[in-house]
């Protein structure tokens, strides 16, 4: 498998200093590591060895879509956790297919997500009141080639979400409270609403809307990534760690 | 939405007692609320209200397929935690159109998390030994509808896999280590290795021989999840908690 | 060292199966594993092994303060777990000769962890509303005699503590906003208030209070204990785990 | 209560900043708030309100021994964390009169705290190889009168502990199971082995041994402290947590 030109690539150094790139013609990446050119990269094939202007060794590899999301978006916002993004992916039932309803958009790195696991025929609707942001999404999706799965809406998902029947509501917001009984009305019979807040203070007010308006199988939770170490005999937790992204709260229209 | 001959549904009857059914005439299902006979759901609306023969009332919900695999799935082995299976998926790349290798079975629970997202043009290769658990691992898939994208091999991964060129390797098995070189073989670059382990003998062992053979970008977590209890003025993490499931072990092949 | 008439001793059969018992001239104590009569016991070496009337062996051990607290103490309320109770009196500056005031009593289990601490010149005054509790805790610590390292009260700590620049005081109750004020005042400069309390709304209410007295350095914070089975070549955190006790309040005096 | 010649003082700028300095007649003390002479806080009040030279305020306040500790204490090594001395202390049964063995001292921060818990009338005998530890040790400990309660032993605890009877033996260095055997020997029945390791290899070998050599009641466990960031409407846990300090392995000579 060779890199074509505007493939996303993996130039791996060493478990630490890794970087994601696009290859583009004519274009020079810079590192600490030393310079290096797309033209050295394009028509190799994954896995080769090459070397920087300096001399140092790297490795070309193919980057997942998570590389690509988690290093190459631009971000103007807090980001979702990948432990987040895949609990809510898994536990909102969102697969190939799903029409999903997403609120706020944010710098898209959520919303790419989404959109990667309901390819080919599913869609999602991401609402976001702030222009740039949307703008800035918009262009992360389309770097990827994700932006076709989704529709873009410069609008405040407060006042209601157009959307009728969906599989899921994601609710990324300070205020998913005000956003609880429209998302009972977007749902069909069975669809879930997920919805990410940092704190306790909104994860009790969230989960009391949540209940009043008549969702069942509320469930909150948290995860905890803990990072090990591992070498034979020093085998260990990382000493620092993620204390705290946020809290989940899953619930369905019954 | 109204309930077909065949469909999954959840009798809700509250946050603690719910069950999941499969809808099929004639029968009749037996809890501690009273008999609901199938006959009295078939062609009843989803959100409708129903009652038991002693008069409990209950509602119709459509399930998500999680809710069908950890509720309806016969199982006679550990099986995978919602939170890890959904890693699994994010941190690997899978998604709709992935060819993924799988091993061992067990009772189906990844297998059927994994069809799920690869759905519908991707596959999942999944070997285990003991063809009493692929029979069972194949009657839950089947029971849901996922048994068509699988091929099930009662072979033994650790004699080698036969497919090349594959996006992710999973091994949710007692010793990884002895397939990880097969894995390597199996995999096209950038192509993840997912493994979970339970110990931290078999996390080190595992992580060694991972590095050994060639992989990078190799990391090592564990993921807790923390419920809570949220109720106004009383918010609090559930007593409770499971403390440990296993290790993960992501690798990159470059 | 033997075994004395009064003493509390270990009978241990296995690291499952293990009693604290007073040993009471004439006394019988019944097992799963057979009756022991303590004048089996008395003058016995602690370290012998010993055989039930059903011929199981088990050995004499001399229990800490800690197993006799946690097992021969009667309790009617909640109680307070070790990591808890640890962290209180470290981070409150408790030691020989600390003089702490504590609300409430409950059942006495940390008023015996201070007492014993602050031995032979310090002392602890506990306030309890609810006199049977008083006598429950009264009851307690004279049979492991550390009553006498404590003054009794059978008060009300919301109208006032009597005691004044004491080292710390110690709230273990559902309101403790309600005795900020008065544990400031009973303080000396630099003595340390220390709340224990179940809820993040409590945690919340009684931190802001702090805040708005005057009291400095106020952290708050949760311990998590994680017990594991540890056995060669398989090594894990316990599946089961205590996923919350409460949280802890530590704030200054200036 | 006024600030004395020698007196450890809290100077309390904000919850961000505030520093423990030993008040000596004719001291200078910089920090980013400006500069401070002891001549002006000698005499003063606790909880006075001061300035800097720069004009800003500042109050003192009375530290407790652990503020003294962890931040007046010069450091070479690894320093125990609070949550692990307390448990340590709690669970080892350690109070006012026992004797305990320790090693190795390392920085002293563990026989510090271990010293303010058996005084008056106990003793610690800290076990280190390193004469330059053992002296920064005492040092550290002299400066706050706590060096009277401990014997220094420059000696390898891994050739015997030479006191008999002991009430607890606190093991925090790379290799304890080659003094576990020492350890039983050296404790009086009853008498509490507490070990601190940083990796799981540690925790499996040392297990292992204390089995092996006949201590009962193995507890393994790890603490893991959570620190909130508390205010009205935005209680949530801080981001940044520290994932992991060591593993802690109690055991009981029967």
């Amino acid at each position: 498998m060779d890199v074509h030109e505007g493939d996303f690539v993996v130039l791996y150094f060493n478990e630490r200093r890794w970087y994601v790139i696009k290859a583009r013609k004519g274009a020079r990446y810079s590192f600490n590591e030393g310079v290096v050119s797309a033209d050295d990269i394009l028509g190799k094939t994954y896995g080769e060895t090459l070397k920087t202007h300096l001399g140092i060794e790297f490795k070309l590899a193919k980057p997942t879509i998570y590389d690509i999301i988690y290093n190459s978006f631009k971000r103007r916002t807090q980001v979702v956790y990948p432990k987040d993004a895949a609990l809510i992916v898994l536990k909102s039932g969102i697969g190939p297919g799903s029409r999903v309803v997403e609120a706020g958009t944010g710098s898209g790195f959520l919303t790419a997500i989404l959109a990667y696991i309901v390819r080919p025929n599913g869609v999602v609707y991401t609402y976001e009141t702030r222009k740039e942001f949307l703008d800035l999404a918009k262009a992360n999706l389309t770097m990827i080639g994700m932006d076709r799965f989704v529709v873009f809406k410069n609008k405040d998902v407060k006042e209601g979400i157009d959307e009728l029947g969906v599989d899921a509501v994601v609710l990324d917001m300070a205020d998913p409270w005000d956003v609880v009984q429209h998302a009972f009305a977007s749902l069909r019979s069975g669809g879930v609403l997920a919805c990410f807040v940092p704190t306790v203070n909104q994860l009790e007010k969230t989960a009391e809307k949540v209940r009043e308006i008549g969702f069942v199988l509320i469930e909150a939770e948290e995860l905890l990534s803990r990072k090990y170490k591992v070498s034979r005999g020093e085998t260990r937790p990382e000493m620092r760690m993620v204390g705290h992204t946020g809290y989940l709260i899953f619930a369905r229209k019954p």
